[in-house]
Order: structure tokens, then sequence, then C-alpha cells
């Protein structure tokens, strides 16, 4: 249970519930998850974080499942129960299998890990790694 | 300068100088990085974390840049400053542009964020996200 | 279930007991909260840390809610269930409603978000920051 | 050094530099920090950050300082220098001093720990803290 | 509920059944921990954390319980809840009474406090403290 | 260069002088560490983190090398610079030398991996781990 009162589908405001409809229809499901139940109980927060995903998640220069996988990698680094279990649900929406998700987690540990021995050994910098572009 | 020092390429023991010799190789390039020269001072690590490094980063169902991109990611969310600068670096010798760069910043950014709300309101996970595949 | 056995409230050593009634007195409730049954197995940890709390949380350039606050927003960041519950309910009690938490969980993502680009940049700190007082 | 070229002021596109100018009347600066000159090699990033800061940290329900404390005690938990350094000093431009800095940095000191060791013994929530409102 | 569907003992391949023969053997137990059957989703990474920990674990120039200790501390720092208790029941086998978990959470605690005061402030490294060996 | 002006040693107050006196005592070192030097510019926290330094660190169930080690593990999970060389600066002077560093930080690093993998499948706890003592 959140820590405050989720505001339900279909009793928001006007303001709200239009964000819910824009939810549901650009993510084709017919429920709305209690991610944004919960912001709205905020919701300046609920229309700029929504915003902000629909602009980050769009199609660019990577696609969709690619940035979905580097948010359960950022969602795994962090320990986040409800941000790795939503993300990995749309990825293998997207079509991520277990193979694609063991690969993916193999990274994610190994890099957890070397990054674990660079900050241990405060190892510096080799300059070859310093050019911009 | 690391909190050990460094082995040197040419001054090691045949057991960790041929260890440099397969990076040089498989990563072509003509010098031994700063965080091998100090994973040196305790070769089996050295050779450990080098095998599984290869093992994870070779081809499969996921390319190499997306495997580098999603080490950024990790390197990011940890504040890991060698990490960071080295797989930029690398995933830049394998096509990253300051564009796919700049979206994959704003993926990490992006559930940065989302991740502590998440946390933040203690939000339950939605049953539809409970299924394993 | 904590990973240690409780050592319940009436049922403790009298140096214990000591401490217990201390923080019912001090935090005007009237039972033991798990935090403080749990650090009881080891009595020194138990004295210190709660003396400790005593000392930091009383009023001081920062009032009790502002104090409660940052808690949260260090346990948000964490991801420690526990602390976000606890400093969340304790920060209620002294008067934060709905829409103060709303701006401290948007102003707690917005920086965990720009903390990962700054990192993910390597962003070099303006000499315009580096003035100590 | 950041890992891309920074895009200076007075360099920039006119999409870019009309955030530019942004940043210095609203701050009430004479230039343009690097975060910003970093963040506008990937402009609809830049755009958006930017507006989501402005927002998150108009005056609200809590004052621009608290804001600005809250960030630093997220940016100290994170350990991202860059952070760290840019909010302390926006703080003390708005009034912190080395004493209100020295609670700060107490609380947040003081529940990383807690956060540890309720983590650490895996202590169980307190049903009284699980109310929502 | 993991996310993906575990591999019971009994009903894995050739391969993956060795391992879980070598690791109910290795660690002297009648069942096969979760955190195996799960990584059996993928045998190449099962394979290659099993020998890691196998090699990590044994006995060296630190005994195997103050490996166990060492465990405990970077996954209470980490807040992993599996972690946490699998290393905690380990250590608890190994000889590790409440005392001695009471000092190493003491151990804990104190330097995630002095982490995050270390960072706030920003305090240079001491020249003294740079010596290498 | 901290975000402080530091107290220097010889310039305190009698009550900060106080504290520098048994830091050097108690040490056995020539000079004031950075870290105190900062926490001086807060009176209360010099003494309060001092005072549980002490008691913390002192000879108990865990031995004072083992508790410093402990300490780099906690320092290098958190990328605390300052940190990790005083905490492996003081490990040295208690005995411990290149190899044993080698093992405590193949520790770090291996469970920050497997801390990534039992949190990115979202794993269960086995029952036999929920046994407290």
């Amino acid at each position: 249970m959140a820590s405050v009162k989720m505001i339900e589908d279909g009793a928001a405001t006007a303001e709200v519930q239009a964000v819910y409809e824009d939810i549901k229809k650009t993510r084709e499901i017919a429920y709305v998850p209690n991610i944004w139940k919960t912001l709205a109980t905020h919701p300046p927060t609920l229309k700029r974080i929504w915003l902000g995903i629909k602009t980050v998640m769009a199609p660019g220069r990577l696609d969709p499942l690619t940035k979905e996988m580097i948010a359960v990698a950022v969602s795994a680094t962090n320990n986040c129960d409800y941000c790795i279990r939503s993300h990995t649900a749309t990825a293998r929406k997207l079509g991520m299998d277990n193979e694609m998700l063991g690969e993916l987690m193999a990274v994610v540990g190994m890099f957890n890990q070397t990054n674990r021995l660079a900050n241990g050994y405060q190892i510096e910098v080799d300059e070859q790694y310093l050019k911009t572009e």
C-alpha cells in the first residue's frame, strides 16, 4: 500500500482523468498503473513526469526495447522493486525473452562488480579515455 | 593514483603478461588500461574478471554497442568515474554519437527520477506486472 | 521479521528498558518501534544511536519538520522501506500534508535525475561553485 | 572536462541560446553553468530538464531554501560532486550558513547510518507507520 | 516470485543439474537456493557466477567468516533483501552470534554515515593517505 | 578543497582542540586529518562522530583490522574517495597487504554483482534463510 491514498481511475478531476486517458491510449492498456494513481495526489508532478516519459521513451536513435532494457538496468542497479517489475514486463511485451534478459542481467551484474573494483582501488582514468568526440 | 602500485606492461609475470596480451589483442589497442594493471596486483582476480568480461561482452542476443551503453547506464547510476569514461569511450568506438548518448542519458536520468518516486511513495506492484514469462 | 529476535518492551534489562522509556516519553508514543527493539540486541548500539538521533533531531537552526523531510529524502534516495515509512509518518504528525509530500518527492526525483546527468556526462564543477563561505 | 564538447554561451543555435538567456535571467547570474552547456549537446533534454527544474524549484508549500537543502541531501547521499557543489553554493546564496549546513549534514549522515541498520537487520515496518493520511 | 520461472532441482538439463549437485555438495545443503534456480534460466551466467563465488569465497588470507561478514556489509549498504538474508544465515552457520552481528552493523552504519559527511562537505584527501604500499 | 573553511589544528576553540588532541593520541598520528578539521565547523557533530567512531572501532568480538576492512568494503560500495583512501591506509597500518586487499576487493566486487542479479530477477528469499538465531 502506497504512503498516500491513490486516486482511482474514474474518480479523478478532469485534469487528472485526461492524463489517465492518455496513459491508457499511449500504452495500449485497459487500466491505470499504481504509479500514476499515486502521482495523481500531486497533479503537477503527474503531468510533468508523464509528459517527460512520453518524450524520453519515444522512438529515436535508440529503439523502444533498448530504452526499456536500459530502464531495467538502472532499476536493478538501484534496487527499485516497482520499477524492475514494470520495466521488465514492458520489455517482455516489446520482445525481450529469457535469454536476452539473461544477457542484460549479466552485463548489469558484471559492471556493478567492476564499478566497485575501479572505485575500491581508486584507479586513475587513462588519458586515452578522455577524448570527448 | 591507484591505492596499489600498478604492474606495468612488460614488467609482469608470464601469467599476468599473457592476460595483458589477450586484452590488447581482443580490444585492438596498443596499451593496457589502468584497471588491468591494477587488478594484476591480485592475479586470480585479474584472470577471473577479464575472462568474465570477455564472455559477457561477446556478441549474443544483444549486440556489443547495446551492451556497452548498458554499462554506461550502470556506471552513471553508480557514479563511477573510471567506468563512465571507459565505457563511454568504448561505446563511441562502436558508433555511439552525441545524439545517441543524449537519448541514453535522458533514459538514465528519467528512471533514476521515477525510481525515487516509486520508492518514496512506497508504491505497490500492479498484479499485471507479476507474470514471469 | 527481523534477522534477530527483538527484545520486547517490558522484557528487557534495566539498561535497555531505560532507553525504551526515554523513547516513549520523548516521542510521545505508547509503544516501542521495531527498530529500537531490534537494536536492543546490541545495547551499546541502541544507546549510541538513540542519543545521536535525539541530539540531531532537536530543534536548532533547522526546525524538526524540515529535518524529518530531509530524512524522508535520504531514505527515498536509498530505498529503505522501514525508514521511508517511519519518517513519512513522523513528518505527517509534524504537519506535512499530501501537497508538501508531493513537492518533497518532486525535488527528490528531479535531483536524482540531474545527479545522473552530471555524473554521466562527467561535468566539471564551475569555479563559481567552489567558494567556501 | 565533460565527456562531450560543451556548447558555449553565444555560440549556440537560437533554440539553445533562448534557454541560456532564460537560465541567466531566472537565476540572476551572468554566466551559463557547465551542466547546461553540456546538456545543450542534446537540445530536447536541455529544454525538458530546465523547464522541469524551474517548475519544481518555484516557491510552493516548501520555500526555495528548504528545497535547495533537500537537493544537497540527495546529492550528498548519491555522492555527486557537481551537484553537491552547485546546490551548496545556491543554498548559501539563499541564506544557509555553516551552522545550518552542519545540521543538514548531521541529519543526512545520521539517516544514512540508520538506513543501513534498518536494512541490515531486515526490520519489519510497524503497523503504526502504515497509515496513509 | 522471481521475474522468471525458476528451473527446479531434478527438472534441469544435465549441464545445469551438474552445477546444482556441486552447489549442494560444496555448501553441504540438501536443497538448491532460489538464486541458483533463477540464474539457471541463463546457463552461462549460472556457471560463471557459481564458479566465481567458489573461487572468491575459498579460504585464503581472509577466512570464510570474515568474507561472509563483508558480504553482509556490502548487501546491507546496497539494501538487497535476498543477499542480506542469505549472507546473514551463512555467517551464522560459520559462527557469527548476535554480538558479532551487532558490531558488524555498528561499523556498517557508522561508515555509511561518515561516507556522506565526507562527500557532503567535499573533503579533500589528506596527502598522508595517498601512499600506495 | 572542502565546501567549508577547515578549522586548523592550533587555531581552534578549547572544546574543539580537546577533540583534536584526543584524535592524535588515540590514532598515534602527529596531524589532524581533514575530515575532523571540516567537521569542526559544527562542533556538536565533531564530538558526536568522533566519540561514535572511538566506540565502534574499539576491539570487541571483531578485531580492529576486520572492522577497518569492513569500512573499506562499505566505502568502495558507496564510492566515497576520501573514505576509501583513509580506511585503506589505516588497514595497511594494521597489517593488510596487497593480497588481503585483493581478496577483500574480490568479495566486494562479487557481491555487488550478485546483489544486482538478486534484485534484477526479484528473487524470493528461501525460507531456510529466515531463521533469526
